[in-house]
């Protein structure tokens, strides 16, 4: 017999009909005459479906009435009309086959439970509604990332994991080795001699798949990542992991102008794709996580993000009268209270701010004809702070290397990436996102170790 | 003015409508009178869109004449029908924008290039007729994946990188680690002292994210990874990288015959999705890289694949009449000698075959009631071999602890997955496919190190 899915049974209740449904009890009240009332979760969607079991039922007294939170079943009867206003339809029970109960000490009853605790049993929490909620929230996100650049011709490119570059010259990378540490081979000078390692050299994790990913651009037009980056800091906050997906287009012969469009035609892509397949997820979160979540997104999607250089953003800034902890100063990069005054007092709405100066942003991003700025962007999001960096990539051979040289990169370490400028160099331009963030967003959850399956932290890496 | 993908162009011959085209130079011929071709490629698709050049453009003579392979470009011109048999339209060009020379060591000429030598120039590989087409068929078989898990309601799940566990209890690890190799910390007994590491523990790249897929559908049902997956194994072969993408569907309350009906829909969707997709680079791989390569597709996706027991399988091969190098015999494992007979020979189709000895299968998979067989699956692909392989997942806990003992695990390093079977235990079920074997598959090509975009072997960390 087929197996139903709760959320399609909620979409079509098909009354009069014998369904077989499978799931997990989250409760069971038992009332008076042979009676109980079980509420079955099957993962499909958030709401539980009731089943009424009777002592008709063969396994009424010895298997039904001891069924705990947690315990998993069949169920096979009929979808009734409910008489409760919480949901349309139940299910009469004609049979109950049990596949497992869950012994006693299941750490999920009925009580609300903090996320501290839960993230100590990661195994178990996407059982919560929470949770739930966050991975299905997370699989619209990630569905509507694939939508948007495929409808837009643009192809999906794996970039490496282990690499052998460090992509911004910047940024604590783990090491990745199948050398034995107690016996490191050594070269005749005492070093450790990498040519016996795995790849002949010595590796690492990437941190981020752009300058791949241009090489892909300069060939098929428009691309983007979808995968795993890492960043070895000791970052102990609610914004940082050291394993997390990023996405990364690059799309040859775009500008600037027409990156920011790209970046801002997404982000409204994705999040109402959330605010229309997820609202019953989103009214839950809204309600027992982050009051007003569903307001601040449907502000993003509702109108045109402002658009504003670093210059002009810093005369705002100097003007408001505001008293900050750290006054802002042309040359000195934005503070979180800087990025809050602009995009929650200020503007009331997400910025994309443009042209920094050149001294801290990385050695790819074009420069500008005032030889100071760079062309390059952050996408501030009112709560959330910088949600997209990105910029139109140095396409001019001798403006790059000049820009290498003062970063202190060696040219011979990024042949191929100078290629794309010796053959057939033309504009191009993209940005990257983390993805966790963007859940973050969608969700209104307030630690970043909450909206991935297995979180990855410093001291942390546990299942 | 907005850029239009040759590919739109094509779709649409908007003849006597004004366009722009970017794009890179695939070659020049120069005619009499002052009138040249030029071929341009923009990665959107295997076709090149021809150009008419003439003596009226500003920089014919200056820039124009001089384009070379790989030169990049903008043209705006009006599209006219062709006169060639090749294309239904041209474009006749009013402005001709160069972006980008390629220097005249361009290692792309007209000429055929070996895969061995593509495989040195890994960045400019794909800018080649084979490697665009092979990155467009990757890029349509990813969203296929998606598409097809997505609209069965199964949800996307990123199982972690970076693990302290070995999934299988095999499979040869890649460590990761920030400890200072020249200055590795030690206890007081003189061992490396992992405390200190990142992770306060010894860490690895992940093998497989079947252990933590399952926690995910114990609690939404239907789930599935495709993320990077690792194997420090010294495989020199067409067939193995050290990093590879996987897809890994976990379904509660399934069983194998229900395994198996899901493998045999996905593999057809994914492979239809590529034929009705990519016909003019399927034509291009058939012609030149595996001659009947789109004849062996539609044979995969034409009727039911075979099932078959291991115990029939042996049976049949022991009949055949045929010598083989390894005679089959029960009890040993299925030589490529065995699985070709099968699925080239005996039934000219693919086949999935279930029920194998227990002794050379994983400790996850549900021991049959003959206590010799377990309920796992190989799916089989005339030529290729074993694409897919699953099996249903032994949910009885003292079962799977027995199982555990015998293959020498510890149960204390699995308690997260033992939980599972202690709250709720259901049926549950899933398969594995290497998602490069399966481009393979869809492409013909011969090396596996041709169908990712940066192959990562013993000994070969480049870009």
């Amino acid at each position: 017999m087929q197996i139903h899915r709760v959320q399609e049974l909620f979409k079509q209740s098909p009354v009069g009909q014998r369904v077989s449904v499978c799931g997990w009890v989250r409760t069971r009240r038992d009332a008076k005459n042979n009676f109980s009332f079980l509420e079955i979760n099957d993962g499909s969607c958030l709401k539980n479906l009731q089943v009424i079991a009777d002592g008709t039922l063969e396994n009424y007294e010895t298997e039904v009435k001891k069924l705990g939170t947690g315990s998993s079943l069949r169920v096979e009867g009929i979808v009734v009309a409910s008489q409760g206003k919480e949901q349309a339809i139940e299910i009469k029970a004609e049979r109950v086959h049990v596949y497992g109960f869950a012994s006693e000490d299941f750490p999920l009853q009925k009580k609300r439970h903090g996320f501290d605790y839960l993230r100590t049993i990661g195994h178990l929490r996407p059982r919560t509604n929470t949770f739930g909620a966050v991975t299905r929230i997370r699989h619209t996100l990630s569905m509507a990332v694939h939508d948007f650049f495929h409808s837009r011709g643009f192809f999906y490119v794996q970039t490496p994991i282990i690499t052998a570059n460090d992509a911004e010259g910047a940024g604590e990378m783990f090491q990745v080795t199948t050398l034995d540490l107690d016996k490191l081979p050594r070269t005749p000078e005492g070093k450790i001699d990498y040519t016996r390692d795995f790849f002949g050299r010595r590796t690492s994790l990437t941190v981020s798949g752009q300058l791949e990913g241009e090489t892909y651009a300069m060939a098929l037009g428009n691309i983007y990542t979808f995968g795993p980056t890492f960043r070895a800091e000791n970052s102990n906050t609610t914004r940082h992991l050291a394993e997390f997906w990023m996405i990364e287009p690059e799309m040859a012969f775009a500008d600037l102008d027409h990156n920011a469009y790209i970046a801002e035609e997404f982000l409204k892509h994705v999040i109402r794709a959330v605010l229309e397949q997820n609202q019953e997820d989103l009214n839950l979160l809204d309600s027992f996580v982050q009051k007003g979540l569903k307001e601040s997104l449907q502000n993003i999607v509702a109108g045109p993000f402002a658009r504003m250089t670093y210059t002009e953003a810093i005369e705002v800034l100097e003007k408001s009268g505001q008293k900050f902890e750290y006054p802002a100063k042309w040359g000195s990069s934005l503070q979180t209270e800087h990025e809050r005054y602009l995009t929650e007092v200020h503007l009331k709405k997400p910025v994309i701010l443009t042209d920094y100066p050149k001294d801290f942003t990385a050695f790819y991003m074009r420069l500008n004809d005032d030889k100071k700025t760079v062309r390059n962007m952050d996408v501030l999001v009112p709560q959330i702070g910088e949600i997209i960096g990105g910029s139109q990539r140095e396409e001019r051979l001798d403006v790059l290397l000049e820009r290498m040289q003062e970063a202190g990169l060696k040219p011979e370490d990024y042949e191929f990436y100078l290629d794309l400028r010796k053959y057939g160099t033309a504009p191009h331009a993209g940005f990257g996102l983390g993805f966790e963030r963007l859940v973050l967003l969608c969700t209104g959850m307030g630690n970043i170790r909450d909206v991935i399956p297995f979180p990855r932290t410093p001291g942390h890496c546990e299942f």
